[in-house]
């Protein structure tokens, strides 16, 4: 089990960790790359084409603005590839979600939301539970647990009113 | 290999058929199913809950407007979902987008363009690869195929503009 | 008279609180509970099909980004169900505006505008006001009293310019 | 059981239409007319100070670009008013919504989707239905009959596809 | 030469005092008045139904959110009426610009930018020019100083920048 | 009294000519030229800066997309300019509408809504009213006209129904 | 002189078309292409990379929905790239437009309007200008040209409208 | 080489600043001038006018709200033109952007994202290096620093990761 996650920018990183805790929290083995679209193109395509022979099983890719690098790794890889488009200071991350979400058709990109890095990790487990039932046992439990947190602040919230 | 294809409303399908077209052309099993999340709550429910036990291996949830459909899928099935919003005749699908992708963290929905069903099928075909190597195969050859055609329409171009 | 506020997250109950506030001042009992559409959606339908049974005569949800607990509450109950939209750290409530108000024929939810919490207790107001006669000359009074004030302001400011 | 429903033009009949079947086949009482917040302002305030008097128990009023009716006239009665904002030809009638749903504190306007005269009319009958059981009755009669209608055309899909 | 400032709310007049000012400079007699479309809709139409006989020849109304005021107005009395659009903390005072610009063919409102009250205030200049001719003096002069101040910061910026 | 009704291309005459008969039946001498802020800049300047000595008292300005007409001529004249968005085929006139509304403090434009040249005209005919009386009294007909027509259609409604 | 059209796809051929025959027109040498950033990414990066070596020395790029195709070959190339955003059938364009215009610094695209592909040629040929001085000639000639056709049409109105 | 960069407001230098650095790292001669097109309409088009024959080759216009001076440039100038919307308080910028990309076909505006007077530098450099090869190897110099910073903050992230 093998996630690459790729931002366009190291200061996207605040972001994206969010994701990358959850993966390790999976036990997903997961490499961090900042390579850009615009500046490192080569990075980009070298990575995305070998993607799959390195043994990497889902990309995430985060960017902002006119945010490119999903759909150009989408373009030379056959991997699963989610998006996560960042918020910028302009347009409140509006610009990253369209240049992101409104792929042509035959290259798809799995789009979370704006910023929405947890998302997209658990969006990758869902897609490697497919082919790892352990992964799926343990998105089960995580499921679960969410599902009782919200339960325990709904007391919590309806003693305090008491 | 077994997908299902829910959508919110039956005037959705000639959207949605593209994708269905493209999932029989790669071999894959699929189900076409008209639920809606408001009007037959229970069965988008019960679809969900079994959907994994019932041999689904990806869910692909179509619907229009306050889509809901998707995201209430997502929220009870470890399968990955995937969302298409429908276009519908106000807001350019501006809203079935929003309503799609802007999912709260813990329950992610893999979002296509707007009317992007193919996109969603072959989204499907690579999550499933990851699993099932003959369908990355069948993808890559796709992707090739793809390639050529634009190749093709290239020269076309070139040689009718001479 | 009996009405619930449901909200998606503990951390909407800031907006949530004013509209809490004017239904006790109303003298109408009132119920605030976590509950979501997406972590935890067997607790969301539960409560909607037997909140009429269980005495609510309207509900009030309250949630961010892809809004789908107002919707998914009123696919499972004939009550009444408003609509709060809760402004999230992107796109300004846009995303849940849409995905609360653009609810497809059949299936209504009283919208009101984003964070407008005070409104939908009110309109809570207006709503039992069709059955409770003492409910309407509270929500008169009420109006009254509000233009009141908008009155006394013009004359301060109207002072203070002099 | 008395509703109103207003409307700004009367070339938003063919829109409003559609909800006023629905209230006739409720067997609620429907009285439509055509009044303008700007161009008969005067009738618009006095329909909606007398409309308590006069027996009305909800108002629709629908209305396109910038959507004043509603609010004027939730402004002038304790009635709970319905607001339907209908998509002009420029702007996809956002302009109307945005018009009549972000009311400020203090005057809640009910907002249905853009064009959304049927759940208008739906709405008036849930709301209807916290004073008058047979309404009720026959509006979760029409709720088991829309899903119903919905597994029919699942099924007749799936025939079809076979 | 007499105008009146109305605003929907108290709170609006940070953002109004700038044209107020504006207005005092060009010696023009000017009231600020605080009027609610919604909760004083009487006060607001009595106000416009007899500001021609009083005296006012120019209405400007500032108002946020589903902004009504400016529209109210126009709708009763046949003076120009100068919309300033206010924004509020959601929707950056979009739903403010639609809501008062947006008007339907027979009653206008001129509207300026958003929080524009300074231009609101220029352009009741400019409208009482027409019948004025000391105030298009000051107002040429006005716009004269405007250009100068200008040229002025450009000719810092470059000595600056040398 | 005297207007000049000025559009960027006359392909707008379409939607300017609504006006420029209103303008007709008041009686008020109007001229319509075509002048480009882009592409005879010249023309439009030397119009804008002459058209207080060669009598005109209002400007009427119509132009789409990036709609800088009405403000070039604003940034020349003291004349009140009234701007009218035009809608073009792409993004529904907002592009047109942002580009003429917000404008900078300093030099107004009396916007209106997308392609409302009937009341540009009619905002025209209620600043001139400030001078001329006679128009304020042709202009008050008008609106009492405009109010009969929709009471006229409301009984005509309302008979249709019965 | 020697200028590249690249377009994402054959079918955005009838919008560039204009481009191109403005190109012919003023006598630059122009090479049409169909490259996909998605579906040929090779092609599109190595027409990039050598575009300097090959002799050209502007490069127009033509692409919809999620538009890739501008920023692909600017990150590849030290060539001016001029992006042109198609409208697709959905969002009006504003998806192309916001991709390819928010480039993030350090690559940047020359935007031009929405499916504005006449100014793209024209934004060209100012760019060739600069080393070209007889394309400086013929664009002032082009420029007149053009102001004298809206003259022409100016007074072929006000002759209409005597 | 020489540049101009033309600001509406001294206020927009912040963020002009930036790219008027970098035009200086590269060599550019470079002015910069505060010129309003709405206040101080004579001088911009006295500056486009002249701008060839005072030595100019490429300006630069930034603006914010109904940002009118890049494209009231453009119509005065045959040299290329670039746009640099800037971000006011309100509507994030989206007002500037669409009144500068949306130019009318003849006059382009070379446009780039929100605030990018980076990219409008680097745009400029890229257009003198048609005509100025010394420039363009400069340029590449720039953008093989640029992906070497990149590819330095990608081993960084990977090793704090290990």
């Amino acid at each position: 089990m093998k996630v690459a996650i790729i931002m366009g920018s190291d200061s996207d990183f605040p972001v994206v960790e969010k994701g990358y805790k959850i993966l390790k929290e999976f036990g997903v083995e997961t490499e961090v790359r900042v390579i850009s679209a615009h500046r490192t193109p080569d990075e980009a395509i070298n990575f995305a084409k070998n993607a799959d022979v390195n043994g990497y099983e889902v990309i995430i890719a985060a960017a902002g603005k006119a945010a490119h690098l999903p759909g150009v790794l989408a373009g030379c890889t056959s991997l699963p590839v989610i998006g996560v488009p960042i918020k910028s200071s302009d347009l409140e991350g509006m610009d990253a979600l369209l240049a992101i979400v409104q792929m042509p058709p035959g290259v798809p990109v799995a789009t979370v939301a704006i910023n929405g890095a947890e998302n997209a990790a658990l969006l990758a487990v869902q897609i490697l539970s497919v082919k790892y039932d352990e992964l799926r046992i343990r998105f089960n439990a995580y499921k679960k647990q969410m599902a009782e947190k919200v339960m325990e602040k709904d007391k919590k919230l309806q003693e305090k009113l008491k």
